[in-house]
């Protein structure tokens, strides 16, 4: 399969012709080629899929069931949504999931959760790329004893974990890769949080955790360790180059630096962080100053609701303005790239730049919609004035799965349809 | 002209049919109508039209023209672009922010500005409604003289915004009402800001200021005046019913009892306020408890960078929750509602709500785009998930501008190239 993608203009302002052949970026210039299809991309903006770090897809079926609650209400509320979903229910969410991905330009998403196999499943048929894990909790608590409290729930979740990495990873033409993800201090034990990282060491692939979410996981790991939870996640051995921390909010400069050292990625949630009114705001300039990679997730649609990535850059560059009263932090630049590039850097994908040799995740943006005109900083407008209408085509793995709004590998009216009666069954 | 809108869904979840005549709504239920136009509704949520209470439209020609820089480097650099806009600038940035408007569901704005023949000529043209006036200037201060440094400034500044009133205010069908808008404490005189509030009573139209937007402002305030800038105001009986403040972040608790007490409408700015790194949140708790009327702006497009109110409702709730640790504050109907009827109160505006007698500013928004399903709080979907790219239909006095996300009024490639080439002249 190959692909000409004709007259796209850059961020930069640049335009160019892109070939796309085996699901990767071939070639970058002006040229013409025999391709197999052609993209006319005039009048439009090209730029590397967006890649969502942190979510959990089939939380779609939870949207706007809880809402403005305080977490521990909404906590109970989803909790007790979740104990009722059934396989088919985590099927019919995540596909809805992938669809507003699509159409919202993400290419590529990180998922932990569980009944995984219905998410991949989704995943292999849409044509969407994902790195997934089944989320472990093992009644394990921040106090982190090495002999857990429950070693037999603690084996069979890591053994659901592992036969899932065996089970996915690489298949669906390489787009779904596997990730190991302990759910957090504050659910798993030490010995699983220890055994979570041995797999992803096994394996070469992601380790997949929630990280200082909130000031209570902080204070409890505090008075149960005497530590804070990245201290005690290195005390562990847990943090390596494979980790994606989910949230960091409530890190200090010693944990950035601890973090960073240990080449760990974060992955920033500001739209679900402020939605629960977790307070602060990630120490954003500190990770870049200490040369950590940052990513961006939107976590799930239960407290986001949206899993448009557009809408996140633009809540975690101003988030941070903000909160530092510096309208220098946070550029539209460095937003944008957390979004792409350093979210390829996190989950180990050659993606995320428009280069030749990288994977063919890419998107067309309506470069003519009102809001996305002048073009006096073509970045600034994808980071502050885009949103998920403008996007037109998308394409996965030198696929096109959107092509002028209308997604071609999945059947858009019967997903709705569905997830709305799921949904329904919940209420 | 009467329009028929059949089978809509209402945020409450029922389904109605709605007939439009002479400009407002006639009739809401089940029924059939043989009306000149008929809209089918199937599938569409039906909302009241978006109300900005807060803009400088022109300034779309900017967008992108000052990023990520500090207050006082980003305001010199865009009164360096406002120095060289001429009227046919302002025409054309007037009719992209328009078309931007009308595609993100927007159906009213307020704008403060100049050249403001230019900007009622495009809303006379494009079937928007607004409500406009000509922002003085008399290189006044906060000190507040009775006696203007500047006497013939000042009136000059208040003949040209007298003769917008009397040029404009009812025309267009009633479309353009008109407003008295002194820019703020910082750049007019204490007897500019006297003289603003009895054009205001004389006129009966909107008094339109910026106040409290940056703690500069509040403390160069206090310095000279010894009073904070609510009560500066107050002492200079400026403050009534009529008054629409913008920003209102840095508030006292006394202030909000004075501007509730008074009958002033806030207008937040979030997204404006956030990108220019003010620090804090609106006291917007404060604000309800006091039962002060609460409107929603997205401020210009150098500050923002996009017009769609859909995203300036989602951050109003969000900087809330965060700022004030509390998931619970600034709930999903109230931030829509300040989107709508607070709107509409704050410009004395018989809108905002679906109701029999109110004017026919309507929208329907796609209730089966994938990030709008499930509907177990549609409420919540509008605040929290729904996108600008939503909006399939607008409805302003009666009348279809855009059907099927197409504008009708507006030579839409037209203005989009007008508006790119006249903003290249500016950089």
């Amino acid at each position: 399969m190959s692909l000409l993608i004709k007259n796209a203009s850059l961020p930069s302002g640049k335009k160019t012709d892109v070939l796309v052949e085996g699901g990767k970026i071939s070639k970058i210039g002006s040229f013409s080629s025999n391709a197999e299809e052609k993209l006319d991309a005039s009048g439009k903006l090209l730029i590397p899929g967006l890649i969502n770090t942190h979510t959990h897809a089939a939380m779609t079926l939870f949207r706007g069931i809880a809402e403005d609650m305080e977490l521990a209400k909404w906590l109970s509320s989803v909790r007790r949504a979740e104990m009722l979903v059934t396989p088919p229910q985590i099927r019919a969410g995540t596909d809805l999931a992938i669809l507003e991905m699509i159409r919202s330009g993400t290419t590529c998403f990180s998922d932990m959760y569980f009944h995984m196999d219905e998410v991949a499943a989704s995943v292999l048929e849409s044509g969407m790329r994902a790195v997934l894990g089944y989320s472990m909790v093992d009644g394990g608590n921040a106090a982190g004893t090495q002999q857990s409290a429950n070693e037999k729930k603690m084996n069979s979740e890591l053994s659901i974990a592992e036969k899932f990495v065996k089970d996915w990873h690489g298949k669906a033409e390489g787009r779904i890769t596997s990730s190991i993800p302990p759910h957090s201090i504050y659910l798993c034990s030490g010995e699983l949080l220890k055994k979570s990282h041995q797999l992803s060491e096994k394996y070469g692939v992601v380790l997949h955790i929630h990280l200082s979410e909130t000031r209570k996981e902080v204070f409890d790991c505090l008075k149960a360790n005497g530590k804070r939870p990245s201290h005690y996640l290195d005390s562990l051995r847990v943090l390596s180059r494979r980790t994606v921390a989910a949230h960091c909010v409530w890190l200090t400069k010693e944990e950035v630096k601890l973090l960073a050292g240990k080449g760990v990625s974060a992955s920033l949630n500001p739209v679900s962080n402020m939605k629960l009114a977790g307070g602060g705001a990630s120490p954003m300039p500190e990770m870049q100053e200490s040369g950590m990679n940052i990513s961006l997730g939107t976590d799930g649609s239960a407290s986001n609701n949206s899993l448009s990535m557009f809408e996140t850059i633009k809540f975690a560059a101003l988030l941070q303005k903000n909160a530092r009263w510096d309208a220098s932090v946070a550029s539209a630049e460095s937003v944008f790239q957390a979004a792409t590039l350093g979210g390829a850097r996190a989950l180990g994908i050659p993606a995320g730049e428009i280069k030749e040799g990288k994977l063919a995740d890419l998107v067309l943006v309506d470069a003519a919609a009102p809001n996305m005109v002048p073009s006096h900083s073509i970045v600034a407008n994808i980071a502050y004035a885009a949103h998920a209408g403008n996007v037109t085509d998308v394409i996965i793995n030198g696929k096109v799965v959107m092509r002028e709004r209308k997604v071609l590998t999945m059947d858009e009216e019967k997903i709705v349809e569905r997830a709305q009666k799921e949904a329904e069954r919940l209420s």
